[in-house]
């Protein structure tokens, strides 16, 4: 079994490429545990965090959205960035998030799971929530002023359905619907 | 019902500010839909294949290596990037890197899904396969000259574990050890 210092890849010079709002992009000189040198291409990024909000119908609370990115229009679970400062209470952002891009607050908050997106050369963390006796906040926290937004409410029959169709394609959301059907499932066996 | 129009952020000018061999960024000042303009920090990124390989002793292998990005030594499927040329056949990219990282070929390769991984700020997208019927290979492609990889084989319970060990932890692996839990209450229900 190989140790740590066997995996290691140690910094010999890093170089910064770009410091933006939302990325910090940096090149990185590597020494190989095997031996030589080799470049990694790094970009840094405060994490975010995901909520998968269940309504008392049993319907999942979707956010219709643009992704410059992918130049296109696609249904994700509410999320949102972590703030400076918020890093050690990432259910603080999900319950912000929540309000803010749904109208709702979740009664019950459940931590789901803590993943990278993109190990290879990002360390962006997302942070997942289950939000369940969802309430209407009465006056809800402002959206962002630069995004527009569109809500729908989908069974899991349509939700699948938007996987099917490429309307749901991105890792978090994909992950929830499948959350969610697994716990359906497990819940269905009590 | 928004339309397309009403999401859509046009691109006024572009910045272009790192391409190297993996990722590209750039600067977008865009046109909001409802007027006003916002800069979009963009990563692109020609997209992987991560492939969940299930042996006939119903174990799923994983692979261990250091992450620059986490400074961490992490658990995750077999995976790796598309290379030019093979954007059309990310099942190829599939069967090359699960034989180069793990000395195995499948029999059975079943598409399972594909997804961006970070669609707020990169058009990374990875297609995941689930390997099935699994051989070993007799003289199977060397690994990347780069890379330092120990290999594993775990059960079900075993990669709950590792997750909540934080020893698997990107978004990838995690699905995928949530896509096979599925499958096995599946399975059992036929």
């Amino acid at each position: 079994m190989l140790e740590y210092k066997d995996f290691e890849e140690k910094t010999i010079q890093r170089k910064e490429i770009f410091k933006g709002k939302i990325i910090e992009v940096v090149l990185d000189d590597v020494a190989l545990p095997m031996g030589g040198e080799a470049k990694r291409e790094l970009v840094f990024h405060h994490g975010g965090v995901g909520i998968i909000p269940i309504t008392k119908e049993n319907k999942i609370i979707m956010v219709k959205q643009f992704r410059k990115p992918l130049e296109k229009v696609v249904l994700e679970i509410p999320a949102g960035k972590i703030d400076p400062g918020e890093g050690q209470h990432p259910e603080k952002t999900a319950r912000r998030e929540l309000e803010e891009e749904t109208g709702y607050k979740a009664e019950k908050l459940d931590y789901v799971a803590e993943m990278y997106l993109s190990p290879g050369f990002s360390n962006e963390k997302l942070y997942i929530y289950l939000g369940q006796q969802l309430e209407k906040v009465e006056n809800p926290r402002p959206q962002d002023d630069d995004e527009v937004l569109e809500l729908y409410e989908l069974t899991l029959a349509e939700a699948h359905q938007a996987i099917t169709d490429g309307l749901i394609c991105d890792a978090k959301t994909i992950y929830a619907v499948q959350y969610w059907e697994l716990l359906q499932i497990k819940q269905g066996e009590d």
